[in-house]
């Protein structure tokens, strides 16, 4: 049974490896809260990972770390755990599905990690890993559900309770539920009033199911530009402190998240990945009762793809109104889209994007790409567009 | 002139208003030296710049304060002055060119300025400035050649010392030059033997060719993705305090820059602007003397409108290799393309986009956007192409 002492311990082991991330106020996350984030994507490795997994590996026996340490991931764990083993001087082996992202495989490749590439899903790449650790003798470093693991995490609700004693509410990802598990033992642990939140990715939502119908809940798929909680079963462990210390759950939709990613790029300089966004995206949408709380928001990490950010980004811009994409019907005839460039110009919108399609001898449309200020701004185009008779299509 | 007591002043009434930024170990930007960011693109308004603005407003006269102040800018001093009257509680006019991003506007505006637009360019706005500036009697705070805003940004030289006692170099970056003015003036002062070097953009090196002809000059135009430090002409005393202080200036292209924002993205999580990231460039490159010492990179600021960020990130990945567009030539006969495909895969590179283009009876071609490891990858994958005959355009 993991102990305050063993975070505490934890804290000790990893205070010469690990970062103790900045909090930063952020004040505009929610005006009706005091929001901190405690910024664990700054952490080394960009998550909050490589705590438990350095601290797992840490504690082996001599004869355990001359084997090597071996685990699945297609993301942070495997940034952890391959820095962790070369940081104690061992072996690891990293199985990852073979269409992850070059990004992340080199960058555990360069953490001193092997990488072994698993045709198939994740769930290919781990039943591999579990095959190697039979046949050599690996340790298996568990993403989540192993005690060590947790106590790991857990030292970054120390930390939060140093940076600022008077903390009122925290809300944390879940994916299989080791962060929130650590974060919440030691929290609950040394100030019982400080409320714990747990938000899931509503693509992915095991542990809040399974907290509900209190037992275990495997689902069937799961689906979330979180990609980093992107779990289909919580752990025996997690699941077992969670229904314990944890206040609620919430679950949020990936638009949410990207416009939460959108507001830390533009509002504090910071990339999150999707779960490091997703406890300032249930910030910005009240999902707790935080009005005129100190609340600290975990963002637990910022390894995402670039490619994808710039997705993500356009995700958000769309769903916030600051960006949209009109059809305006475009009649063949001379002087028509300066018409419909002016109206949109009177109306202080930037245009990004046009191309001109031909649907038809009688004309075609225009797609145009604008940059708005949000949906009204938006509204009030469209109808001044419809008001000159241009029919949007 | 400008004194160390002057500084640790501005450091006193700052103490409640700015943070005191993070400095962060990057141990990926250069191999051979120990980097170190100063990441005052976390500050609050995103920009050192409301160190000086803060400073300067709330020094004036009680007068001077009923008054009001004005500026002139499109960017972070904006924001820097808009905070700094707020906080002050008087009234700011902010003059800005009216093709600004919609984004920077808003975030003026909602700091508490009033803003207006002004048709035109940078210079447009400036005289609009002086003109309400000699209307109104309001007190103009100038972007870099003011002692009082040179003060305020000094005090990060003064946190360097703090955060990193043994520091032995620091690069920054310059416009008008108000920032590595105060700088070097503290660091030069407490420790002098810490180099200081300065970097600009190669489209504006207006400081780098007026110190090396040991007068001002001014620059005809200037081009730069780093707008912040697009400046035709250094300051009369900034010119004096570069002179004096300042041991190298180096300048960097368009390219390097976004290259730089981009690992700053990938290995740090943070988002820099092009001005912010320009510091850190030259330590990627070597443009100094920094190898095996302790090198702080002043990272100045993060504001950057996101659909810019976007095409800044694409221009990294090119610069670097991650990403390359070939143009294949495409025989009009079934399978073709699949062969194409199977040799990029062969190859480990994932593919972004592809556009067909007929070009003839005979055939067209394919464009093909992939993701790839470096330059070497991407000449791998172009020698396979030719070799099983297919032309590359």
């Amino acid at each position: 049974m993991l102990t305050i002492d063993r975070i505490r311990h934890a804290a000790e082991v990893l205070s010469s490896v690990v970062r103790r991330t900045d909090m930063i106020r952020a004040p505009r996350i929610n005006c009706d809260s005091e929001i901190y984030l405690k910024t664990e994507n700054l952490q080394v490795t960009g998550s909050f990972k490589v705590r438990g997994a350095y601290y797992k590996i840490s504690q082996l026996t001599e004869e355990e770390k001359k084997r090597g340490v071996i685990a699945c991931s297609a993301g942070n764990h495997a940034q952890g755990v391959a820095l962790g083993a070369t940081k104690n001087g061992i072996k690891s082996l990293i199985c990852l599905p073979a269409g992850a992202p070059i990004s992340k495989i080199e960058a555990t490749k360069r953490l001193g990690a092997e990488v072994c590439l698993v045709n198939g899903v994740y769930d290919d790449a781990y039943a591999k890993a579990l095959e190697l650790r039979d046949q050599h003798g690996y340790t298996f470093v568990h993403p989540f559900d192993d005690e060590l693991v947790i106590a790991g995490q857990g030292t970054i609700g120390l930390e939060i309770l140093e940076q600022l004693p008077d903390v009122e509410a925290v809300i944390v990802p879940i994916g299989g539920g080791g962060l929130i598990s650590g974060v919440a033992l030691a929290l609950k642990t040394l100030k019982p009033d400080v409320k714990i939140y747990g938000v899931q990715a509503a693509g992915a939502p095991s542990m809040e199911v399974s907290v509900k119908e209190n037992k275990i809940i495997r689902l069937p798929s799961v689906s979330t530009i979180a990609d980093g909680i992107a779990v289909k079963e919580p752990g025996v462990n997690t699941f077992k402190y969670c229904c314990e210390y944890v206040d609620e759950i919430a679950s949020i939709t990936d638009e949410e998240v990207a416009t939460a990613i959108l507001t830390l790029i533009e509002q504090h300089k910071i990339i999150a990945e999707g779960a490091g966004a997703i406890a300032v995206a249930a910030a910005m949408l009240n999902k707790f009762p935080i009005k005129g709380k100190k609340t600290v928001c975990l963002v637990s990490g910022g390894n995402v793809d670039v490619p994808i950010l710039s997705r993500v980004v356009k995700t958000g811009l769309s769903h916030v109104g600051r960006s949209v994409a009109l059809k305006v019907e475009l009649p063949n005839k001379p002087g028509k889209l300066r018409e419909i460039l002016a109206i949109i110009a009177e109306h202080g919108s930037n245009i990004q994007r046009i191309k001109l399609k031909d649907s038809s001898t009688y004309g075609g449309y225009a797609e145009i790409r604008l940059e708005t200020r949000n949906h009204e701004h938006i509204s009030e185009i469209k109808a001044a567009l419809n008001e000159q008779g241009y029919k949007i299509l």
